[in-house]
C-alpha cells in the first residue's frame, strides 16, 4: 500500500492546514494517526526517519511508536541501514493490525459479497452468495446481508479480532451521510434507508457502519493496487448489470457535491432503442452492461443468465467460450468492444486519468474485449496518445467493491489509532 | 478569497505530510509560506490567532509577520477582540502585496487579453486587442502578446510594482512542463513551443513564465470568486469558438495525468454533421460554440461576426438583439440551449459539482439561456435534483482566463514569499 506522497507544487492553490492541538489528547490522536498513516503510504521505516519525515523530537517518536506496538497495530521490521540519517542503522517499524478488521458487503443484482481485510491489507474472510435482490426486494435482501455479516463478524470476532466498521455497498445514487439508497434502478430500490435497517438487525454491537456506492469502492480498492506505481489519476468502470465509475483524482476519491459523481451508465453514448431499468431507453449501460453482453452472447434459457449459479462461475464459462473461439461469443464480445469505446474515450477526454481499470465482465474476458477497446480509443480520443491513458484490466475479479468497503472502514482506524487502542487493548 | 479549509474526514485516505525542514532557511520558507496561505484562505486574524492555528510559538509568528510586513506582502489591519483566545484584543494582519503582480495572457481565437492582478486580487492591467491568430500564425502571434506583454511590464514596473510571473494561456491541449501548446485546432497550432518563443522575445529581464489551458485558468479565477461561499467543486465551461471545461474537485484544479483534462468540445454530443476545425464532423463546440452561435443568429455579414470589432462589443449587439425581441436572434438561443444542455447534464452526472460555471457568450445572454438550460439539465441528469448541481453565469465576462493567468503567477508568491521579499526589498 505504498503510495508516493506529492509536493505541493506551484499550481496547488489550496493549502493544508496543520492539525489544531486543542488539548493533550487530541494532539496525541493527531500524532499516533500521522506516524500511522506515513507508514502506510511510505512503507516500514525506522523511528529516527520518521522523527525526520514528521519533524517531531525523536523522544515524541519513540513514545508514539510504543503506543502502537502496545495496540498492536506495528510491529518491529526489518534494520534498516539508512542513508539520510546518521549514526548507528535503526529498527524499522511497519503497519501491523492483523487483529484489526474491516468487512465490505456488496448487494449487486444477483449476488451478496462479503470482505474482510486486516490492516495490513490481508484478506481474512470472503463469502459470495448468488441472490436474486430484486425479486427478494430490500427488506429481505438487507435481513441476509445482515445474518451474512453476522456470520463474518462471528467468525473474524471468534478467532480474537476486533473488526472496526462495516461498509455496506449497493449500486446507485446512495446519499452516504443518510445511509440511504436514494435511487438504483436496477435492485429497484428507491429512498431505502439501509444503514437503518441494517443497523436495527446488527444490534447495539455492530461495528461503526458506511454506506457507499459500489463503483466509488471499486475505485478505492483499484487505486490501492496501483497507488505503489505512482498512479494517482485513475478512473474505475463497473462491468455489471448497471455500469458506473468511480474517479480517482490526486490520490482522492471524487464523491461529488452530492455524492453522486460517476453516473455514466444513464448517458447516451450509442445509437440504441433498448429500455433501460431506469425508465429510458438507449441509455449506455444497456449497450454494454451484463444484460447486453448475456442478450449478445447467449439465448435467455442459457446456463449463463441463470442468477441461482454464482456470477464468477458463469463469467468463466463464457471466458471458455470465447477462448475456445465461439463465433457468437466473439461477435458479442466485439460489439461490447464497440459501445464500450466511446464511454471510456469521454472518461479520457474528460478526465485525462493514468489508468482507465475496466472491472466485472469486462475484465472477465482479457485481450479478447482489451485490444479492440484500446484501438477504437486511442481513435477518439482527442489528446495525443489517448493523452497517456492506459486501459487496464481489474486483477480483483468480482472482490473490488467489498474490498473497497472493508478499506473504507479501516481507514477510521489511521483517522484514530486512539479508537482502537483503547477498545481492544486498553 | 476567503476559503474554508475542509476538514480531513474518514473518507480522505491520502495524507497531508507535514513540512520537511532541511535547513533553518527552509524552514523560514515553509512557514512563512503557511503564515500568508493562511491569512489568503481565511482572511484577517491576530498574530496570536495565526499562532493558534499553526501551532508555532507567538515570538515565532512575530518574527515570520514582522518580514512579511517588512517585504510589503502583509498589513496591519483593524483591531481584532479575539473570543478565542484570552488576553488583550489584538491587531489584525492581512495580505497586502499591493507592490506584487502577476500577469495573464490570453490567446483566443480573435483577440488577445492581457490582465494584471496584486496580492489583493485587485485588477492592476487590464487590455484586449482583436487579432485574428489562425491567420497571423504562431510567430506573429507571439510577437504581437510579447509587444503587448512588455508594454503592461512597463506599466506596472513604471509605477514601482514588481511582477513575480507572466501566464500565457491558450485554447487546446498544452504541456505544460515542456511549455508547448500540442494541439488547438481553432487557432490551428501544433506542437508550437509558445514559451520558448515568448521568452526569447521578452528577453533575459522576463519574469518567471507559465503556459496553461485557457479553460482550466478559467476554473482558477471563477473558484476564487465562489470558494468563500464554500463552494469546493466547480466546473467552468468556456463559451468561445472551441468549448472546454475546468474542473475543480474538492478545491483542487483537476489537470490529469497528461494535463489534459476538459477536452469535451470534440465529443459528439448532439446529432450534427457540421464540420470542425479538428478535421471530424459533428464535434459538440460546432453546435454551441461561437461560430455555432452566429451560423444561426446573423448573416456572414453582420457586424457581429466580424473579428476586427471587440468581442465584448459584439455579444453586447447580440444581448441587446435579445433584449428587445429579435425572433432570430432568441431562436438562436433557443437552439444553443438545447445543444447545450446534454453537455451540462453529462458534466453533472459524472462529476456532481456544487456549480457548473458558463462563460464567454453563455454568460453574456443572462436567463436568455440560462432558464432554458437549467430546466432541461434537470430533466436530463440522473442524481435527484441534478444532484443539487446549480447552473450559474459567470460575472468575469471575457476576463476570467487572463485573471486564472495572474492568479497562477501570484501563486509562486504564496508558496516561497522569500523570493519576493530578496528581490524587491532585500
Amino acid at each position: 500500500m505504498k503510495q508516493a506522497v506529492q509536493e505541493t507544487g506551484v499550481r496547488d492553490l489550496a493549502m493544508a492546514r496543520p492539525a489544531v492541538a486543542r488539548d493533550r489528547s487530541a494532539s496525541r490522536r493527531a500524532n499516533l494517526s500521522m506516524v500511522l498513516r506515513l507508514l502506510r503510504e511510505e512503507g516500514p521505516r525506522s523511528r529516527a526517519r520518521i522523527a525526520q519525515v514528521t519533524g517531531l523530537p525523536k523522544a515524541t517518536i519513540s513514545n508514539l511508536t510504543a503506543e502502537l506496538l502496545d495496540g498492536g497495530l506495528v510491529r518491529e521490521g526489518d534494520t534498516e541501514r539508512d542513508r539520510t540519517v546518521l549514526g548507528r542503522p535503526g529498527q524499522a517499524v511497519e503497519v501491523d493490525g492483523r487483529g484489526v478488521h474491516g468487512l465490505g458487503a456488496e448487494i449487486n443484482v444477483d449476488y451478496i459479497s462479503l470482505l474482510a481485510l486486516d490492516l495490513r491489507g490481508e484478506v481474512t474472510f470472503e463469502e459470495r452468495t448468488p441472490l436474486d435482490v430484486r425479486a427478494a426486494g430490500p427488506e429481505s435482501t438487507l435481513r441476509t446481508v445482515a445474518r451474512l455479516a453476522e456470520d463474518a463478524l462471528a467468525a473474524l470476532r471468534g478467532a480474537g479480532g476486533h473488526v472496526v466498521g462495516v461498509t455496506l455497498a449497493t449500486p446507485g445514487a446512495v446519499d452516504m451521510d443518510a445511509g440511504t439508497v436514494k435511487y438504483a434502478s436496477n435492485i429497484g430500490w428507491r429512498e431505502v434507508p439501509a444503514l437503518a435497517e441494517l443497523r436495527a438487525h446488527l444490534g447495539p454491537d455492530a461495528p461503526e457502519l458506511h454506506l457507499e456506492n459500489d463503483a466509488k469502492l471499486g475505485a478505492l480498492a483499484e487505486y490501492v493496487q496501483v497507488s505503489a506505481d505512482n498512479v494517482r489519476d485513475l478512473v474505475f468502470v463497473t462491468g455489471q448489470t448497471g455500469v458506473g465509475v468511480g474517479i480517482i483524482v490526486g490520490g482522492q476519491l471524487v464523491r461529488g457535491a452530492g455524492g453522486y459523481a460517476g453516473e455514466i451508465g444513464h448517458l447516451r453514448l450509442v445509437p440504441s432503442d433498448e429500455p433501460c431499468a431506469c425508465g429510458r431507453r438507449g441509455c449506455w449501460e444497456t449497450t454494454v452492461g451484463r444484460g447486453a453482453l448475456l442478450r449478445y452472447a447467449v439465448d435467455p434459457s442459457d446456463m449463463v443468465c441463470d442468477p441461482t449459479i454464482d456470477l464468477g462461475r458463469r463469467l468463466a464459462d463464457l471466458r471458455n467460450r470465447a477462448q475456445s473461439g465461439d463465433p457468437r461469443t466473439l461477435d458479442a464480445l466485439s460489439r461490447i468492444a464497440d459501445h464500450l469505446a466511446p464511454g471510456l474515450a469521454l472518461l479520457a477526454d474528460i478526465l485525462n486519468p493514468r489508468q482507465l481499470v475496466l472491472g466485472g465482465h469486462f475484465a472477465a474476458f482479457g485481450g479478447h474485449l482489451l485490444d479492440a477497446v484500446t484501438t477504437r480509443v486511442h481513435e477518439m480520443v482527442m489528446a495525443p496518445a489517448a493523452g497517456g491513458c492506459e486501459i487496464v484490466l481489474s486483477q480483483l475479479g468480482l472482490t473490488g467493491t467489498p474490498r473497497g468497503g472493508a478499506l473504507l472502514a479501516l481507514d477510521a482506524v489511521y483517522q484514530d489509532p486512539t479508537a482502537v487502542i483503547a477498545k481492544t487493548w486498553g
